[in-house]
């Protein structure tokens, strides 16, 4: 193995509010609050990010138990007439790492609290980054993706 | 604090080949390979990845030093044509935590060998999570950004 250390990482951030159990969809519907640890960061480390319209936020599945994570392929929420698909061919929680990566809207910056809507992370879930979101960092050119994804996506936001 | 304990995250593959030393422009003109750790996972965990155009990897800015990372706010690449910003509202890589979120376009999957153009991180990277790109987990409604943002991602890609 090329990496044989354990990378050891700490929240910057904590989701207050928001969803309090983990459901699929109607993300889009949430409003809640990313709390910046005051422990280790004033509102400097937030300058100008008002700028932004949108965040994009790295956090941890906290609730799955790393017991539970899945290393191989099954069929994405169980549904018998979507194919099995690899871990890393999905986006399910039970995951290597158990890391959460999407975009939300920024309301608003008040002091080390950032208001958000449409951040598919339940409260109390551990945040691990928060940067802005740019439009140049988009896929570049055409996605393409397969049938079971836009069918799962459907009401997700 | 909510979270006192540190989070242990282990590589799950290291990007082989591409670019050999960190600079900021023309990512889109690299390919590289991003090799799943055979020792944890099989083909099985990447079934059905090559119906994806595109991934999105998470991944460690492994060569910052850790007593390097910024917390509040500087001008971003040093220009002093931009404004000073806090440590959220860019992208830089002496950042809490040290990670990496991108785009890449996948153009094969060969065995545990993900063959990708466009991935802004250097050889030897470790990769913390790979995941498919879903057009609907893009930025929900229009995005807007500050002109240094703009100009700086001009060459980016």
């Amino acid at each position: 193995m090329e990496h044989d250390e354990s990378i050891r990482l700490e929240p910057v951030a904590t989701v207050v509010g928001g969803r309090a159990e983990p459901f699929d969809d109607d993300w889009n519907t949430e409003q809640a609050v990313i709390r910046i640890d005051g422990s280790r960061f004033g509102p400097d480390s937030l300058a100008g990010l008002d700028a932004f319209s949108h965040l994009e936020v790295v956090y941890l599945f906290h609730l799955v138990d790393p017991a539970e994570v899945h290393t191989s392929a099954r069929r994405p929420r169980g549904n018998p007439e979507w194919p099995p698909v690899g871990i890393f061919a999905q986006r399910a929680k039970n995951r290597p790492n158990r890391l959460g990566v999407s975009r939300c809207r920024l309301l608003a910056v008040d002091g080390l609290d950032l208001h958000v809507r449409g951040l598919d992370a339940i409260e109390g879930t551990p945040v691990l980054d928060v940067k802005p979101y740019m439009a140049e960092f988009g896929p570049q050119g055409e996605t393409t993706q397969p049938a079971w994804a836009s069918e799962l996506m459907r009401a997700y936001y």
